[in-house]
């Protein structure tokens, strides 16, 4: 059989082409929060903007913020029924549906951000994450940490125990539950009304982040004592992968992956401190009047009896839960006595 | 013209293979460590283990330790000049050819891990590393931070500035220079033959790096006064790219080699962060007498006044050294005031 010359040109670029196109696989992410919300929406977008890279278009990630699916805190129901491939959001939202998934954001008392990174990747923390994340048929990754929490905004300085009896606050979660049990009134009011509740004192005092995200709320223009962290000493945010969809990129796909949520979140985690350094150096040269104040020792003291009984009863209910807190304990004793003898007392002797 | 269908399948099996077929980039690290000096060389071997996974084989990184090419402080130059396309190795090694590059690694009282960090990623300090780097025809990158280094092993207690005078000491650098002024005889000795000299003193005190080194070499069996950090509080490790080579490769292969240097040095500071808490652990409970010490009031005094005299003299000497040095001093102006806020006054509070 004999073929013109054209014909054999034809099907060598049929073939050439079928070849070297390669598959592109497109995900789509939902995030809790809004499609401005810096840092945290910024970690998923340079998360997809360095796998597209990486990948030459292989892998492209599509974000949905919040205001497009209208389930901020549906992000697991979502990425577990496959209506997302993947999600950015924060672990402590499941623990009503799985109280075992609580302390890998952060834990009153708990981990700083160096230390929990450390215990993560290597001090067995990611292994346990994937351990009780796996009921739900997704993968767990950290996806950026916020460093230290504020202890929040206060109208007045808090001296003694009795001054939190019947104190309106905003503070939700595991968190408001200690301070519920040292007397705070503990009130949930949407973000958008807090600072005209603070204002017209239906609000006492509030929680929110820190320096970087308190900013934009305004709530230093109203309130004069910015209390220091106990709460959420490192919360770290979250991605989750369907693991259906995990297990179908080819190898380097899930290498991509991986490493760029890795990244992503490590990087979130230096953004946002220079974030809060600038934001704190604007409040502190624009409101020169805000003091920044600890809890007296008998409060602390407080919080600490309150939170260890707390802990000690959702741990009864649920070993997996008991499991993830008995290692970040052990982790903590070991961890701490470096961060004490390593930036701790250097920065006691280079306080700026 | 007509050809046999034998012939057309090999002309489009030809073409398909040579479209399909992608080319593989092999390049040749050197690094100053040796082949197994954990974290340091980690940060190199983790990074080349990413790319090679991403790239799907396209992009091999080969990592030649010192007791393959012999030269561990000849990095920079053999990266110039072509003999290897990348390195792993400290910026402040490169001090006497460079005054500028001194202060990419760490500076006496400068800034902690994740203050350098937010520095360098979003502070403007990349930027003026690559400005810093340009002339000598490489790029530079974050190459992993050990955190605080320790002040070092005294086998006495330094209890005024009377004790340093004439103190046999090995501190080499810029710390060496500071230390020097304040009537120390600083001595350079081999690393392997360190233990011997302080153990029959030869050597008083010495500075290596912290518990995660130390304990591979010893010193905590015969010196019992361990000195918290001054000198190093973040030494960042670096790694240097040939310029040329990085403009050769694809943009996919560009930003995973990015992405994988960039993730491999904050892996080794969470690497050695565990490292550091497990070594000292262990120092701990074997040798229960080491007492951990800062220098008293007087000699951190002094240490600070020879530490500025010495900047303002080199600063003098280089613009471009004093553009670096005022632009973390900048920094470690507002990125303080947030650490002290946030980590430092929880763990005061968190003792352990």
């Amino acid at each position: 059989m004999k073929l013109p010359i054209k014909v054999v040109l034809i099907v060598s670029l049929l073939f050439t082409a079928s070849f070297s196109q390669e598959k592109v696989y497109k995900l789509k992410l939902a995030t809790t929060w809004g499609p401005t919300l810096s840092p945290l929406i910024d970690s998923a977008k340079n998360m997809a903007a360095m796998a597209k890279k990486m990948s030459n278009g292989r892998l492209i990630i599509k974000i949905d913020a919040s205001n497009k699916h209208k389930a901020p805190l549906g992000i697991l129901d979502m990425v577990k029924g496959g209506h997302y491939d993947m999600g950015h959001s924060a672990s402590y939202y499941w623990k009503g549906k799985d109280i075992a998934t609580l302390p890998f954001t952060s834990m009153p008392f708990g981990l700083t951000a160096p230390e929990q990174y450390a215990w993560f990747y290597y001090g067995g923390g990611l292994e346990l994450m994937q351990k009780v994340y796996s009921k739900h048929k997704v993968l767990s990754f950290p996806g950026g940490s916020t460093g230290v929490q504020m202890g929040g905004w206060f109208k007045k300085e808090i001296k003694t125990l009795d001054d939190l009896k019947g104190l309106k606050m905003r503070i939700p979660g595991f968190a408001g539950e200690i301070m519920a049990n040292l007397g705070v009134q503990v009130t949930n009011i949407a973000p958008g009304e807090l600072y005209t509740a603070l204002e017209r004192n239906n609000l006492d005092a509030l929680e929110w982040v820190g320096p970087s995200m308190d900013i934009n709320m305004g709530f230093h223009k109203i309130a004069s004592f910015y209390y220091t962290g106990w709460h959420e000493p490192a919360s770290e945010m979250q991605f989750i992968v369907n693991k259906k969809t995990f297990n179908k990129l080819p190898a380097d796909l899930q290498e991509i992956l991986r490493v760029s949520m890795r990244l992503a979140a490590y990087d979130m985690y230096a953004q946002n401190y220079d974030m809060n350094a600038t934001a704190w150096d604007k409040i502190k040269a624009d409101f020169p009047d805000i003091k920044v104040k600890t809890f007296p020792k008998e409060i602390m003291d407080a919080m600490k009896k309150a939170n260890k009984e707390l802990r000690t009863s959702l741990s009864a209910k649920s070993f997996e839960l008991k499991e993830v807190l008995d290692s970040q304990d052990a982790y903590i004793k070991k961890a701490r006595a470096w961060s004490q003898m390593s930036d701790f007392l250097y920065i006691k002797d280079n306080i700026q």
